[in-house]
């Protein structure tokens, strides 16, 4: 049973649902669905699709992570970075609008949920994070450019250009005649969705209204001005009297199966598509998940999650949909819509398929220039200030991996950009580490403290040097290490005692046992005895294993207050 | 001064420069001289190159070295894993023992030349070591039974197979008819060798010779089983009566220029292999210059040892060689034969061009099957049993990476072996820095030391968890560590403080600060706190900025005792 709950997590909550949790998740599976159809079709149009591939998606994502994600809260189903993702792998292969480009993404789809079942598989979701946070930083905020340059067109009317640059967008857009109508209507909304975000919940507040409800009321601005967008167009035949593209018909029918072949050739050319498009889903998804569950101390797994995921996925492409992962905003509002379970989902997802089936001829005459509008919004959304200033601000090297990340994914696009900042973050990683801090300590006064001689008020001994690595010892700073050691040794001939203090030694490689082994060996040929201190206990059971732990000629102190003591007589 | 002196080591000691110092330099001059000679000659053989070559190339790399090189008793020439390496890139331009081929090798020294001064213009001698002692020691281990297959035609006084894999070497071996007599030359060689290696020096000092006489004696074995195969071969005329393949006329000349014009497709096609051998002389040199350098308590510039390698490498190719590297046999001999400083390398260089002009001709009859033992006993010393156990028994991380190595060297070559060596060998790293150790700690009796709770009787509190995380907080691991903790803290929910020890966080990136952002934030949500204690300098500096450290309502102890006793009050 606990093998089954472990592989099915609806089974944990399933057991003792109550009532209280029901009412709790009618209410916030009510509220999520309001922000949800607008969201979901305006990144189908992003990502080059119908408004039927988002609400399919959705429906089926929501399901699919119901029954197989750990988190009890996270709202997964199209997103505006994947469906920006999708736009760019897909239209490599067809063109968007074609019934081919949407086979595409189907595939795409069941790509990326086997890629996340096999990261599974693997272990990944405990393994590494392959994304600093100045890469994915780097990588959402040019990413957001990229998605409201790719909706400038359809702000001012035209349809998508086919050159999806930045600069191809805006020569495209000086080439073509702009529709005023359309361009009013999207900047109406705009203006309108960035009041209700700013202004609209104060309002509600002080109109007396309850924070949960007046929180809920204006994070549903994308419903109002799809409701206001289709009225207006509709009354005043928009469509027809100044040409303002209308997102159709949309089909009333309950999803089918698009069960499309895939064959190993198109497996191999969409594989690393998918494989980064899964660790971007992974990470936003389980980020998003990790920070809902540790506000009321519950647990997140992240190998469950790739396993919620990939349903997910496999899930959205099976209905006809493409790639989905986590959203922030549905379940920041779904988290703060006082969800209990994902019970909340399984009944946003029934009201999905009530509106498919029931509603859909009603977003006939919604204007896509209001869609364009959603995407603008939440796209800026994407674009953190205060994030982006933090990493220019604590650390170089995060904001080298920013700048070069950004730089590419604008230049390079999506795929290339995001390739390039994990390459440049580890090598930078690696540098780093490859020189590191080393501090010649002594005591503090007469505490079992020891600091940085150049940092504190110390007492040192001119026969005895002792020195605090901050870094395990491996091969990348042997040498460095070796040299700082031998060239102290050198500049001053009173030493006699070497003394490694290895607080920060949180592992030892062959590399650094073989210097260790020379340094010992060089240093006793000029009469210094080296010494190690504070070992920590995985590090001393793999030393005592070696020769050169038996043979050395000095101690392995227990703490360096001994080894001051012993050495130095302070 | 002082900046021409760091640019021209060879000031530093040409100063103050004594009598006693030049005998000490005259004798080791003399003995390196016995082993450089049959080495070089044996090396250039190796390289698929005639003999002059090695004489050449170790002529100019010894006085390039000498006026450049910053380690006081490197012997700096061919060597039988650069000879390797040259004989790998150059026979994929031309074939060995051609006009082309030769052209080849001078100008991979060019290039690698070229590439070393770049890595000093880079900083590089202080910077990474790309090579760990697991991929070195696989590299090396299996580059010497390439170089012992690539031997066996000649030892068998066969020419060199055009396959130069271990099974196309051997099953050449079987489609040919061996020459005995060529087999016996080298067999005795062999044996000799080994004799003179195992037995000699016991036997010189129990007939009462001095240590250091009967040391250079028995290292100068290579001269004599050159000399004896000399005499034997001219006596016996076995050239003619069994054509057993000699070294043939070498040019009694002084090496001329070979100023060989490099066009930017060559150097293109030559920079990746030149990039490659220029790192793993660097590294070999470095390492041996080093080792001596600390038995006299005399300093090593790496910089300037990328400096002194790369004219030693255009020196080299200047005068018609090829690459070179700081040589173990001849730099060990050279220190123990008392050499003082970079003198007794001028002196070698000097007799070297004594030998080229005035006894060249006397190596006239000596059998390649000699040169063959000489490097098949060079390469079987290059294998060191003990080295790869201690690899094996020290660390599993390690132990695959030797392995992977070792078996991509013998299968695909020494470029693409040492290539995935270090890929693997960085991804090994960074995937066990993924998962850091972490330890939750408790009070050691009443002592201000805390330990791990699973290792140590210590004292803790249901109120507090005290962790240490042995590693940095940075993007690879941030999830693992945030998991770790909210999991701990949804286990227990006594838990009222967390405490991050922070002895070995030796830097905190963007993702590691924003996960402590993350944590402290939503551990407040549920009523905890977050403290850290034992927070490095440097690592405080940068916090100190932060708008985390000015929010968190938790405290930044200086030492874990102060933590243990406000938190928990024990």
């Amino acid at each position: 049973m606990e093998k089954l709950q472990a592989l099915l997590p609806i089974l944990n909550w399933g057991g003792d649902y109550r009532k209280d949790d029901f009412r709790a998740d009618v209410i916030a599976g009510v509220v999520v669905l309001f922000i949800t159809v607008p969201q979901v079709i305006a990144y189908a149009f992003l990502a080059g699709l119908p408004p039927e591939a988002g609400l399919h998606a959705a429906l089926a994502a929501l399901v699919a992570y119901a029954a197989f994600g750990s988190s009890r809260t996270l709202a997964v189903g199209p997103t505006a970075i994947i469906a920006m993702m999708t736009l760019e792998v897909a239209s490599s292969f067809a063109t968007p609008g074609t019934q081919d480009y949407a086979t595409v993404t189907v595939k795409l789809g069941l790509v990326t949920g086997i890629v996340l079942l096999v990261l599974r598989l693997v272990n990944f979701g405990n393994v590494i994070s392959f994304l600093s946070h100045a890469v994915v930083t780097g990588f959402i905020t040019a990413a957001a450019i990229l998605i409201i340059t790719n909706q400038l067109p359809a702000v001012v009317g035209l349809s998508s250009s086919a050159d999806t640059s930045v600069v191809g967008v805006l020569s495209y857009l000086s080439d073509n005649t702009v529709n005023v109508v359309a361009l009013i209507v999207a900047a109406t909304a705009i203006v309108l969705l960035v009041f209700c975000r700013l202004q609209m919940e104060k309002l509600l507040l002080s109109m007396g209204l309850g924070q949960v409800l007046a929180s809920a009321l204006a994070r549903s601005a994308p419903m109002y001005v799809v409701i206001i967008g289709i009225l207006v167009t509709a009354f005043l035949g928009l469509n027809e009297t100044h040409q303002v593209p209308i997102v159709g018909t949309i089909p009333t029918a309950l999803p089918g199966l698009a069960l499309v072949p895939l064959s190993l050739t198109e497996l191999r050319d969409l594989l690393p598509s998918a494989l980064l498009i899964a660790m971007v889903i992974f990470m936003e998804s389980a980020s998003i998940g990790t920070a809902m569950a540790s506000r009321r101390r519950e647990k997140i797994q992240p190998n469950q999650e790739l396993v919620g995921l990939s349903f997910s996925n496999m899930g959205a492409s099976l209905v006809g949909g493409f790639p989905v992962a986590g959203s922030f905003a549905r379940t920041v509002v779904n988290f703060s819509s006082g969800a209990h379970t994902q019970m909340a989902s399984l009944i946003t997802a029934l009201l999905v398929l009530i509106t498919l089936v029931g509603f859909a001829p009603l977003f006939y005459y919604l204007p896509k220039a209001v869609l364009s509008a959603i995407i603008v919004i939440s796209a800026m959304q994407l674009i953190d200030i205060t994030v982006i200033r933090k990493i220019f601000s604590f650390n170089s090297t995060d904001a080298v991996t920013f700048t070069f990340t950004f730089v590419a994914v604008l230049v390079l696009g999506v795929e290339s950009g995001v390739i390039i900042g994990i390459v440049i973050s580890f090598v930078l990683l690696i540098r780093s580490s490859s020189r590191p801090h080393i501090a010649v300590v002594g005591r503090v006064g007469d505490s079992e403290h020891f600091r940085n001689i150049r940092r504190h008020e110390v007492i040192t001994s001119p026969s005895l040097l002792a020195v605090r690595i901050d870094e395990s010892l491996y091969f990348v700073n042997t040498r460095y290490i070796e040299t700082f050691l031998f060239n102290e040794v050198a500049d001053k001939p009173d030493i006699k005692n070497v003394l490694l203090i290895c607080t920060a030694t949180n592992f030892i490689d062959a590399s650094g046992l073989e210097m260790l082994e020379a340094l010992c060996e060089n240093l006793e040929e000029v009469g210094v005895t080296l010494h190690l201190a504070e070992v920590k206990g995985p590090v001393m059971d793999r030393l005592k294993e070696t020769d050169f732990y038996h043979r050395m000629e000095g101690e392995v102190f227990f703490t360096t207050d001994l080894a001051f003591k012993k050495l130095a007589g302070i």
